[in-house]
């Protein structure tokens, strides 16, 4: 059954009400899990609110804190989540480091101790569509192989980059794993194989079962560079945030830790660069009208797809799989 | 006929000095291409040397000029290279921003009107061997297609990224093309045939001839995600440097036009974050000993190999193919 985007938003909000969330965060953290699925990316989306649900229940999140800020230097601000809400952690470290941002030309907040970030494209966007260009980086539970291993020992560690141009803003959100375990575990359930080279079982062998792979390990995206990359990602988030490294990392996935992963978010004032934000935008279309290998799927840019889907659903809803919205409004009557 | 690296790091040294370089600027950019032979990476080392003297000859690029540097924000360093050398430009960056850096926590440099930059690995390792963080990224002329174009219209786009540890620095330095116009013009002087995956034709088919992907493009890494993550660096460093964008991009690769793509420095001072450089080393440490898929080959660490190979060619000597030893001992002693 498909819900306006309206109803399941005041849904999300009432049960994190209900366990505590302030007004404010509620809306915060159920305008992510929303926007997620207006974009057509559900392992990010509403499916991840009874696991949050259950942590609130439990302690392992605190929906009113906003962590505890540390200026380590002028630009440069440290903040111990506390348990608090990814999104609510997040964006207010974004609205505490960007007046220091607006001086110096460039910021960074490094977080430890918040909960999941859910999709990085919603903090790049929103620094994008405010002028300034936003890197944000995650780490997880270790669910990646090292390129030429065998063992899940790196995180996912997605990286997200929002560019203003004088049209849409630029945003790439991407895992350094060929695909998420959620595309996975949802193999899983409908019962498909997948393909060889996303993972291996726990022996380290290639598999196309996505139960054996679900145990083993997912394969870092791009080989060797994409391998690196994720690594990159790894150790720059620890090294600042001082969050734990893969293998000891908890709490994203279960209800049973405290999320000891870490977050960076850098602000840079695109004011104080020489680009031309026209000459940019100029440049994307001159990329979209470029001679496809296929003509029937022509160039894209990435958040193009992204955008049209927010549209199509703004109108159609949202369409959740029945057990999760059954459980939702189970948990909405109780 | 092997040399020894001190014998071509002279030769290189009195070539630049004989076309107006300082001493220490010759001096620099002669480190960074015996540094590039020393670890295997021909494509980035003595053969850029004949091209550079030419650019020096004509004007195009300056032996002597740092570049003129503006802040434009405390920590926002705008540098119009004029013409200078890319690494002195890059280097005299690192030591502008530097004292900044210590003071905010972090501090960015973006430099227009350089000359090629060469192995990034050199900029990120040297900030990684101080103590910092160093990111490093560069554009460069339109040679990478869109993922589902077909036309060269985005640069190789490299990033480096060096992180201290308490062992070795970690040093990442990735092309987001799949592979270098370098290799490809290696195979086409072998006559090799290239993989189907690696590059496109004038006319936007899948090739293996590489003189016809010469002609052609070549894809970027890791699908849709490198293609997103040259996209960014191709926009990042545009916006930010106030640079060209690929399809108007010249100059590293010829003789006849300056050099007008873009590059960035970001310097995060490590000293500010909660990290602990001894826990990074134990993790890079535990990768490498964890299961390989072919146990003859186990997991490496990015940077692993450059230094295995650079301690065997200190001993061994570099053997620079005939043809550029010949021509560039014919410009010794003309």
């Amino acid at each position: 059954m498909r819900m306006s985007p309206e109803r399941l938003r005041r849904l999300a909000i009432a049960l994190l009400e209900a366990r505590g969330a302030s007004p404010a965060n509620a809306h915060l953290q159920a305008d992510l899990l929303l926007e997620a699925e207006l974009r057509g990316l559900p392992s990010h989306g509403l499916q991840r609110l009874p696991l949050l649900l259950s942590r609130l229940e439990k302690g392992l999140a605190d929906g009113r804190t906003y962590g505890t800020a540390t200026w380590r230097s002028r630009s440069f601000l440290s903040i111990d989540g506390e348990r608090g809400l990814g999104p609510v952690v997040m964006m207010h470290a974004m609205e505490t480091i960007r007046p220091v941002m607006s001086e110096t030309g460039i910021a960074i907040a490094a977080i430890r101790n918040a909960n999941h970030m859910g999709m990085l494209a919603y903090y790049a966007e929103a620094a994008a569509r405010s002028g300034l260009i936003g890197i944000v980086m995650s780490t997880s539970e270790a669910l990646v192989h090292p390129f030429g291993g065998t063992r899940a020992l790196l995180g996912t560690n997605p990286v997200a980059i929002g560019i203003p141009s004088s049209d849409h803003p630029f945003v790439l959100d991407l895992a350094t794993s060929v695909v998420s375990m959620g595309k996975i575990n949802n193999h899983a359930m409908r019962g498909a194989p997948i393909p060889s080279d996303w993972a291996v079982d726990a022996k380290g062998s290639p598999t196309t079962d996505p139960n054996a792979a679900k145990s083993g390990a997912i394969a870092p995206f791009g080989g060797a560079k994409g391998y690196g990359l994720g690594l990159a990602i790894e150790l720059l988030v620890a090294a600042l945030a001082g969050s734990d490294l893969a293998p000891d990392v908890h709490g994203t996935l279960d209800d049973i830790h405290a999320a000891n992963k870490g977050d960076l978010l850098i602000l840079i004032n695109a004011a104080s660069g020489h680009g031309n934000a026209r000459s940019l935008a100029a440049y994307l279309d001159h990329l979209r009208r470029s001679p496809a290998s296929d003509p029937g799927k022509p160039v894209a840019i990435p958040g193009d797809g992204a955008r049209r889907r927010r549209i199509a659903a703004e109108n159609a809803g949202i369409e959740l799989p029945q057990t999760l919205l059954e459980s939702l409004l189970a948990l909405e009557a109780a």
